[in-house]
């Protein structure tokens, strides 16, 4: 077996954030769902922008925030991801190598720009999400570098990859690779609306592929179409290793087979901005898991990523997450 | 005389921020001066940027912040300015239409691209800058809109954009068209090295021409050359009609030809980067004194801006300045 030198590669969106705060009538000026991501067009994406006022930009995409979340605590991560050689491109590859996340994915030359996800932030903290996926969304078989795959612990993918059709042949390589490997199988569900467009896909994955389940209360409820979060908990028992569901201010559970950890969220004294909260959950969960923790310890360095990120603009770390071991 | 439907109309260079965190010892690895803005050219941009590790972008140049203030308090201004037509262009024309500022000055289609500041941020929240100006420096006589300055109470300058030789043309003929206007005109001192680079063009504009100087402590001492904050103030005194001078958690002194006024910091929990508190210094004095308030009052609101400025990473205002009034 390849020996195991990165803790964590993750497969994701590659996009840059460009964000900005609302008051709450622009979400029901242009009949947006908040807390949620919705795929629009470049004429949308343009529409958007031109009503949203000055903005910030920095790279996102819900992987690579949760790789460059690990690599700020100090572990080892992969990215494989597409962009186009553009100003946005370079910006995108730039902060995920800063981060320290390895980064070899080769860019587009031509077809569609980079990635870009409008995101509107209300006075309530809540952010909503609009993204173009341009490039991002064509990452191909040969994009899937077996090597990087085979020396991480963990494999970590994103529901939001379902949405290219493209990508779903590369995504089933990585997961066959990484079984092949010993490398285990983690997978966020994304958003609800996302695993509303591909419940059934997302079933088979959860009953037969994954080690691992990121899901929030939503996503969890919409993937089983109940409508309590408890009957939730109890479908997704033992259909895989772990699942860690988070709730907001109500912390995490974490269920495995035999048992069910409920973990109190961090206290923090203000929610400036939700954007990165669960990629950044992941970020401590993992680290943690690939650092030998037990469950309950994973979730609660998990809050304490989610609980730092809320509080500032934008979900990548602006200070180093190790400050929190 | 034209209307005044303007109350600041400014000139500046048109720039987008590059800002990450860093540790001290990046200041001495590469030879920055603390504090400060210096101009570099491509290569060493690179050299820096990579260095950099994760950033975030968002439009910045002084002049142009300041503006974005004034709007930000609900007054209204207008930008002259260069952007070449690329990504960083659109993110810094769209945030400033965006910010409600008027902004018409065409885009370069050829030459250099739009000018980028790679700014670092230091455990102590203190900001320095390195400043690739690239087309920024390109604005010609022709640029100089006779209308938009005559509209304006108030042009506002900044001491940077004597860095550019193609620029002063057009500076001189902004003046005068000011002159002829009734339009008063103001000016930003920049830095303490852009005022040495300057001191002699920069001595005559406060004798002659200017009404309205803005200066922190270390470029009114760098202008005139003294080793103390009072000399200097007597040394600037009754050669503009009003020296606004910032002096960081000291609050600021306003010297005006019969009095002086010193005027309190506002007290804030954490300063979390200085970049910008002098340009929003400057959007809350200007949207006082464009709005008939006295000297002092204009000052407190200064205050009040650069104290809301600091608080969060960037030299944008985040949510509305009008809630301070």
């Amino acid at each position: 077996m390849t020996e195991k030198t990165l803790d964590v590669v993750g497969i994701g969106n590659a996009i840059v954030d460009v964000m900005t705060y609302v008051e709450e009538d622009f979400i029901t000026k242009f009949g947006l769902n908040k807390g949620t991501m919705a795929l629009v067009d470049e004429a949308r994406v343009e529409q958007l922008y031109r009503a949203m006022g000055a903005c910030a930009e920095s790279s996102g995409g819900s992987v690579a925030n949760t790789l460059a979340g690990i690599a700020s605590f100090g572990g080892t991560a992969g990215f494989i991801g597409k962009v186009r050689d553009d100003a946005f491109g370079r910006v995108f590859s730039h902060d995920l190598r800063g981060a320290g996340v390895e980064f070899g994915t080769p860019p587009a030359t031509d077809g569609l720009g980079t990635a870009r996800s409008l995101i509107v932030v209300t006075p309530d903290a809540q952010r909503t999400m609009n993204t173009f996926l341009g490039v991002a969304a064509e990452i191909y078989s040969y994009d899937i570098d077996r090597e990087l795959i085979a020396r991480a612990k963990v494999l970590m993918l994103e529901g939001y990859l379902w949405d290219s059709l493209e990508a779903r042949a590369g995504l089933n390589k990585a997961i066959k690779i990484a079984k092949e490997s010993g490398t285990k199988v983690a997978f966020s569900l994304s958003d609800p609306f996302c695993v509303d467009r591909h419940r059934k896909d997302f079933l088979a994955l959860v009953e037969g592929q994954l080690d691992i389940v990121f899901a929030n209360e939503a996503e969890i409820m919409s993937l089983y179409e109940v409508k309590d979060f408890r009957s939730a908990v109890e479908k997704v028992r033992g259909r895989c290793e772990i699942a860690a569901i988070t709730r907001s201010e109500k912390g995490s559970v974490v269920v495995t087979g035999d048992n069910e950890y409920a973990v109190p969220a961090e206290k923090i004294p203000e929610i400036v901005d939700s954007t990165g909260a669960g990629d950044l959950y992941a970020s401590g969960f993992l680290y943690g898991l690939t650092h030998g923790m037990e469950p309950a310890a994973c979730a609660a360095l998990g809050s304490k990523a989610a609980g730092s990120i809320i509080q500032h603009l934008g979900a990548r770390p602006l200070k180093p997450l190790k400050n929190l071991l």
